[in-house]
């Protein structure tokens, strides 16, 4: 694990919390992207090298919209950065850990993801994020 | 806000939840430290130039406690490194955002800290930190 990617936090409206968030981390957000496949529409703002990814649902079943229904406005998950995610699935499925996706799956701001199962890490929602390279 | 300085998770047991973060994270804790003030027991582990930081209640009363009771095992706070965290508090509260301590407290690590309201960050409780420079 490299660093802190992202850390990725579930509002009810995406332009409401943006301002929010441009005001108290002094920064304007520098990507809107929505993620058809996981059903959200995302904001990113840079915190130094890491960033945090403001997610809002696009429709009833997506996973933020259970979240909120669930545990309201909050943080979502933490995701770190791997340099081959394929490896470290490996290791950590040798370690117990069980993973959420199989394969890892495209996620927002051109990476590759996989999330691992909240149960074994103590409540807590870990995403692995690959920087997917541009040819 | 210069970077992510560490994510904090509430456990219920230190010891246990150590053991699986190492697993997790490949790599060891690196400290372990009481904060009295704030009734807490706390491991810490790197992840890049992030950190992790692992938090157990030390009593009942304890704000660990009370939140392990109310949303049980999960991320109870982002840090943010600041260099100069009066500055920021100022911007902050110029800004609108309330503050849960008029003044920089001590916290874990050698560090000042100062806590955000969650209710103007859509429920996310944003801690600003700075570190005490030793002479």
């Amino acid at each position: 694990m490299n660093k802190i990617e992202h850390i990725g936090i579930a509002v009810k409206n995406l332009q409401e919390a943006s301002d929010i968030y441009e005001s108290m981390l002094g920064t304007s957000c520098y990507k809107i992207e929505t993620v058809d496949s996981e059903g959200v529409n995302t904001a990113f703002f840079r915190a130094g090298e890491n960033k945090i990814e403001l997610l809002e649902a696009t429709h009833a079943d997506s996973p933020i919209a259970k979240f909120l229904e669930k545990r309201g406005e909050g943080i979502h998950h933490i995701a770190f950065e791997v340099d081959d995610i394929l490896q470290e699935m490996s290791r950590l499925r040798s370690e117990g850990f069980v993973l959420l996706n199989e394969q890892p799956k495209l996620g927002a701001d051109n990476k590759l993801v996989c999330f691992v199962h909240p149960k074994a890490t103590k409540g807590v929602l870990v995403e692995l994020c690959q920087e997917i390279k541009n040819r």
